[in-house]
């Protein structure tokens, strides 16, 4: 077996679940990652954990779905909640064969779908559980990369020092904690303020998501003021939207453009009060994350990035007694702090260019 | 897809299992039979069931297995049990790409593990429950044939018009059904005789096997006499029994041998007292199952053939108030019928050379 495969399983069991004897875990693993799947049985065996493994191929489910009437179902499955409400953790791989494979399913069945099994997902999500990605063709086609070449990356990201990251990310945590005012300046496209002052902030060691590799908050709302291109292209309900560009008054979208799928972003601003608004601040901060791959669970953590996501708050970063920002949506949109961009709290600059201020080679613009 | 995976399915749902709107059912298909799950996936789905896929592949059962330690665990898995005990229904679909992938997990481990999972087994087995065959290649190779050409088999025998079958089957119930002796004689090697007087009589019309095909019953215990040669292998614990030949007196073997690993036979006559005794005497009736396959599952049900289970009795078979055999064993062995053979019931002819006396050119011997 391909060593980088043991190495990611023994990330998952050891750093991200840290499963212990007698855990019962649920390995949700796609047959085409079935290398990571062993392996994570092995390691989860040298533990004393008790692996189950559980989920269908891409395939059944559009079987399924297609075949379902979704009236026919008014709770979701007692035994599948059994299942997940007696886990004590979780690892959900995403692997593809074809990334395109439930195209052909009614949305909105795909919705009625989601919706039957949002307790369930909750309950699994709400474990020690993590979301991984296997670097199977269909992922490395949508990366517009070689499979090898994919794989490469894939491990890169995640097969990390988790110590050492999360060492390296403390430092934008600590600048963070102490801020007030956020500026982000990027060329002459972006140049958007808001305040953070408050908001808790999370450093994403991998714990939940593998790759980790972000700092994340959220601003406080009404504060966001300014206008914003973001230059990496949006991936959302499998179309991409290019070049958006946002105005913000008083934490609110007043003027939205794309150079591409217009009309879905005006649709996606319009799905309830909160989409108008940012529920997060992200930086990336995974150097080994070097490209965009069309894969947020990658492009977020990306180095030399920073994102804001429409929508809702992550609970993590709203302290109790504090508001974030509520919606049914939550997306991520990326802007490019390689070149030409810099981030200032309070005044100071603590990025250019993509080099912190605690980091060799930082330009202080004197 | 392949016409012949969906009637598979539909014969699953339909028939073994009887789905109905609002069935929980658990698909155990291995991933080298991806057709066959995602076939079951669509036809649970017009039926409004709701599928759950459950199990891993035997290299992660072989790597979990040989990496756990026995003791860690005293009872069967929490979440595994509550899965099982709330589902309605369940498929167990055997597919190997290498039937041997887990000989090289120790013996003792393996055990461990299955009596571990014992109580999860007799849950999910006691549902509407069915278990079937998948003609992946592995197992096309014990069979000594093509796959092409094991698919066609495997296929031809699971296939069938079952309601056609029940009532073809029916004709046997019904003889034995009024016997009380049964003599069975194959050339000069076999002449046994035994009892089957107030014993239930069996119709299988695949509801527990898919391939389904036999009438089955239990003798009375102590009334087995004669000898008999089993003239085609038998598989134990992965090893082959050939010709083997066994001499009963008052219902319990006396006389045991075999041309290839009698120390194995006499081992599994020593498991317990019921192992030297006959717990089911079997007659194979699906004529689409027209040679040895090595897989019990298929074999007991040839056409021409009857087969005797040394150890455990089916529990079906032995009505409240009578007394069948118990063992920890129950293992099927066959006789060729089709040649110099007879079954006579209380004295009359019923079946010679194969052909049963309700059928088109039975020989009455006069």
């Amino acid at each position: 077996m391909d060593p980088r495969v043991e190495r990611h399983a023994a990330v998952i069991v050891d750093h991200c679940l840290d499963l212990q004897a007698g855990d019962e875990v649920l390995l949700m693993v796609p047959s085409v990652a079935e290398d990571l799947a062993v392996a994570l049985a092995e390691r989860a065996g040298d533990r004393g954990a008790f692996p189950i493994h559980v989920g269908g191929s891409a395939r059944s489910h559009r079987a399924f779905i297609r075949a379902m009437d979704p009236e026919a179902f008014d709770e979701p499955p007692a035994a599948y909640v059994a299942l997940a409400e007696r886990a004590d953790a979780a690892v959900s791989v995403r692997a593809s064969t074809n990334t395109h494979q439930t195209s052909d399913v009614p949305p909105e069945k795909n919705a009625a779908f989601a919706q039957l099994m949002q307790p369930i997902e909750e309950s699994v999500t709400g474990k020690r559980w993590v979301g991984t990605q296997y670097p199977a063709p269909g992922n490395a086609q949508d990366a517009e990369m070689s499979t090898p070449a994919y794989e490469a990356f894939v491990y890169d990201a995640v097969n990390k020092d988790w110590a050492a990251q999360r060492a390296f990310q403390a430092n934008t945590v600590e600048l963070l904690d102490d801020a007030d005012e956020v500026r982000i300046v990027a060329g002459e496209t972006t140049d958007l303020t808001m305040s953070v002052a408050g908001m808790a902030v999370v450093n994403d060691d991998a714990r939940k998501n593998l790759p980790g590799g972000e700092v994340f908050t959220a601003p406080v709302p009404d504060t966001v003021d300014g206008e914003v291109l973001f230059d990496m292209p949006v991936m959302h309900q499998g179309r991409e939207l290019v070049d958006v560009r946002l105005t913000f008054e008083a934490g609110e979208v007043v003027d939205a453009a794309a150079e591409k799928n217009e009309a879905l972003l005006e649709s996606l601003l319009e799905t309830d009060a909160g989409a108008r608004r940012v529920g997060e601040l992200g930086i990336g901060m995974n150097r080994d994350i070097d490209r965009f791959t069309a894969n947020m669970l990658f492009d977020e953590k990306m180095g030399d990035t920073v994102h804001l996501a429409l929508g809702r708050s992550i609970d993590e970063t709203v302290p109790e007694g504090r508001e974030g920002n509520d919606s049914a949506i939550h997306v991520d949109m990326l802007v490019d702090m390689s070149a030409d961009a810099r981030i200032e709290l309070d005044g100071e600059v603590v990025q250019r260019n993509g080099t912190f201020v605690f980091e060799d080679g930082f330009d202080d613009g004197a």
